[in-house]
């Protein structure tokens, strides 16, 4: 019998924490009362899984580790049921983590590309990359197309479309594709090596599956998707029927009450197909700890069933300024993402090439 | 300029909050440094939103209401970015409530049947409906088929798959959605009026697209999506698709610590398809109060932009004795969700019939 451990914050009180435990037990496993699981022992036997431990860590907070079996996460939904389904309909009950067995693992694709791919395909063996995002919304693409003109001349390898952008009147997606991918394309040849231009791709499965069509007729070579608010399943569908595909997955409506940042960046966003990862850097607009973004990164990369390892992308008033700290942070495996800082320099060609520079300078050294 | 009302709870001291209230905003308009948008006055003019309202609830909580423009909602998973896209990744704010405009509410279909037209379809013109659930998962198909037979043959109005059903090795999907199906087709000939097996449905978009095609094949009416697994875009698809499909939405997966129940299942849920939509019952075993879920139900009924009624399914420890209960509390338009309360019982059958007995006989006088 095969279980995959997974771990809870509850909000409890020490009296009722033992009934609680035992009953988001149930509610992951058969869903039904003890009564009727135990009228079929073979069942009851096999489907029934376990309370590993309980740990109060504060007043009225407890760490749950449960083990649950894995015969029911089949498909890439039900693989999420699993591992927390009606749990999370509690309110007080936060998923920390899981160690998926490897049946569950096969349910989604993981990182098709990775990190090794990503570099493979930009030419970019050691250092660090860097992307910059086409923003604010509401530009029309003649603008849109001149920032990426900027940032494409001034080096930077990967140009994203903000999460905002879709299919606005002034900006619509075909032209924007068409326009910033022609950009980009003619920024690969002058600097000798590709620079890439990522559009963000959001609507309904079938508008996703068009609009990734699309991309790839006009040459793009990597997309954005916010897996959240596509559904996670989604993005795994499109890494499965593009593994060439670059997939780079923005935390938009990510429910963080919820989840850790580890283990739904970390781990499920690469279970389900992301090859690079933005996530939020400590110090910048929100209010996540060095601990736990260097936690984070960590997550994306460490081993997991084969799987390959998917790039950090730090971001979120990551600054010119920080590229150095950035790096010590995460080390070269990484795709720093400043925005922000190069939009409201007076000259953006200059600061962005200070952008690249500094990450060229700050790089590590490797044997 | 058309705005959205949208309304977060958010953790903060009062020092802090009005900082963070317009940094809460900037994420949902913008997302950009404000010395950037405004070199742009028209753009600045249009999208800014505004914050309306900060009240302190307690200590450190606070009620922060924005006005959001709508411009950016341009597809389904659009719609979800305007409202709660980067807001969300912030674990001390929730949302809680929000008031789409009109052409937000048209980027997703609502309910295409709704109460009125599952009423119709079932034959069933006042009284509350009833279900019943088949689990608990790990059963061979033919103790799941005996279970469908028991409902079909007691009156129960809707037979529905346990959520952690899909392809079970000894149930797989096509043999029990062929056979139940036929069994609650035989039941509805028998009864003179339709009684329905629902098949729960999951996977990727393409399994989903294939399932739901196999289904309306072997007759069946109604399915059933747990759209936060799936993504709420998908099931938003397969309503457009499949006007005359009943979806039943399951609240797996649904991250109550980032969301009230009445924005996530009474709100949401409906604008992106849901004719009827599962929801935690107060007094089971869940921990919500009996004021929340009947603003849950209100929510999925109340006016909004034109689209139909959802029919509230009140489940999670409704049983046979609180039948009265539970139609003193929503009414006459719901469908009571009775599952353990029947599995437990020495007689299944004779526990259904009551079951729709106490419905019969509790249903409210109408005129």
């Amino acid at each position: 019998m095969r279980h995959a451990e997974v771990t809870y914050e509850v909000q409890s009180t020490a009296a009722d924490i033992e009934q609680f435990a035992s009953e988001v037990l149930l509610e992951q496993t058969f869903e039904t009362p003890r009564e009727v699981v135990d009228r079929y022992p073979e069942l009851a036997q096999k489907g029934r899984g376990s309370i590993q431990s309980i740990d109060e860590i504060d007043e009225g907070r407890f760490r749950l580790r449960l083990l649950i079996p894995d015969h029911n996460a089949l498909d890439a939904a039900q693989l999420l049921n699993a591992v927390f389904g009606n749990a999370a309909i509690h309110p007080g009950v936060r998923l920390m983590d899981f160690e998926p067995t490897e049946a569950m693992a096969r349910q989604a694709p993981g990182p098709t590309v990775g990190t090794d791919g990503i570099r493979r395909k930009l030419r970019i063996p050691t250092r660090p990359l860097t992307a910059s995002a086409l923003k604010p919304v509401g530009l029309p693409l003649s603008e849109i197309a001149a920032l990426c003109e900027d940032f494409a001349s001034s080096g930077i390898d990967v140009i994203k479309d903000d999460h905002y952008l879709s299919d606005q009147p002034a900006c619509s997606f075909e032209e924007r594709i068409e326009r910033c991918a022609a950009i980009a394309n003619e920024a690969s040849a002058k600097h000798g090596r590709p620079i890439w231009y990522v559009p963000s791709i959001s609507g309904t499965p079938a508008e996703v599956r068009r609009r990734v069509e699309f991309a790839l007729e006009a040459g793009v070579k990597c997309v954005m998707l916010a897996p959240m608010t596509l559904g996670l399943p989604l993005m795994a569908e499109v890494a499965a029927d593009h593994p060439e595909l670059v997939v780079l997955a923005h935390p938009s409506f990510s429910p963080m009450a919820s989840f850790t940042p580890e283990v739904l960046w970390g781990k499920l966003f690469r279970m389900f197909g992301a090859d690079a990862i933005i996530f939020v850097n400590a110090g910048g607009r929100f209010n996540y700890s060095v601990e736990s973004c260097r936690l984070v990164a960590a997550t994306m990369r460490a081993p997991l069933h084969g799987l390959k390892p998917a790039l950090p992308v730090p971001a979120g008033g990551v600054s010119v300024e920080h590229v150095e700290e950035v790096i010590g942070r995460y080390g070269n495996d990484c795709m720093l993402l400043v925005g922000g800082s190069i939009l409201k320099a007076r000259d953006r060609r200059d600061a962005a090439r200070r952008f690249v520079a500094s990450v060229e300078e700050h790089a590590l050294l490797t044997d």
